[in-house]
């Protein structure tokens, strides 16, 4: 894609500070970090969303995202924990439209968190909601129906 | 794990609306949602973190996690967008200690998101930072080095 800032990056014409480079996945420092250490994983081949994203393509970023949550708290960096994020759409943050799994190095106290007000349905709710999704699952493809 | 919830889910000995249930993993609506139809991907063999969990086991929860976010958007839920969240360690909100893969429906207004004030440290400082988790992935075998 021309216009995106990760294949620029991907291409090596536009500035990165690479912390993995792999076959198909590339991982670099996030430019505007919620904690120090603060990175993200890319698939190397341009995919807009989860929708487009090739699942061989996924496994391999969840799977450096997995190996970097291991060496960050293996590192001299202050990590007591890692979360993985990621954006699909919109509506949920997403502000640069190449799939992008944020790995955030943690300590208590460091002001980072999610912004949430849980609920308590109850069991027939969740019932109903599941055969909702098991539905689409199986009209997308998703699962064994 | 006889004293973890999830594994007792994976046994069928305690209650969860299933969404998913393949070989290795398996996908339940979350009992305290933050948004309607959030459920939670788990894989059935137990792993407290990131730092026991078998690769194929952490691609496989990825790839369900991405099947259900295509799902949820084709569904008849209010869907506009997926986040995909997971806590690793207390430090980042773990709660339960069986590794578990948040998928989060979103829609515009919806009032979750993170809490987060992002920084923006010059390119010496993320390059110094970049060289520091390289060093720690050679040491943790996460990356050829």
């Amino acid at each position: 894609m021309s216009d995106c800032v990760f294949c620029a990056i991907v291409a090596g014409t536009a500035p990165a500070s690479i912390v993995l480079d792999e076959p198909d996945v590339l991982a670099f420092m996030d430019i505007r970090p919620f904690t120090p250490g603060h990175l993200l994983v890319i698939p190397k081949r341009h995919a807009s969303g989860l929708a487009h994203l090739a699942p061989q393509d996924g496994a391999q970023v969840f799977d450096a995202g997995r190996r970097i949550a291991t060496a960050l708290r293996a590192s001299s960096l202050p990590v007591d924990g890692v979360n993985l994020f990621l954006a699909d759409g919109v509506a949920a943050g997403q502000e640069v439209f190449h799939v992008h799994l944020h790995v955030v190095p943690r300590r208590r106290g460091d002001g980072f968190g999610l912004r949430a007000v849980p609920r308590t349905p109850n069991r027939t709710v969740l019932d109903g909601t599941a055969e909702t999704v098991r539905a689409a699952l199986a009209e997308t493809g998703g699962s064994a129906g």
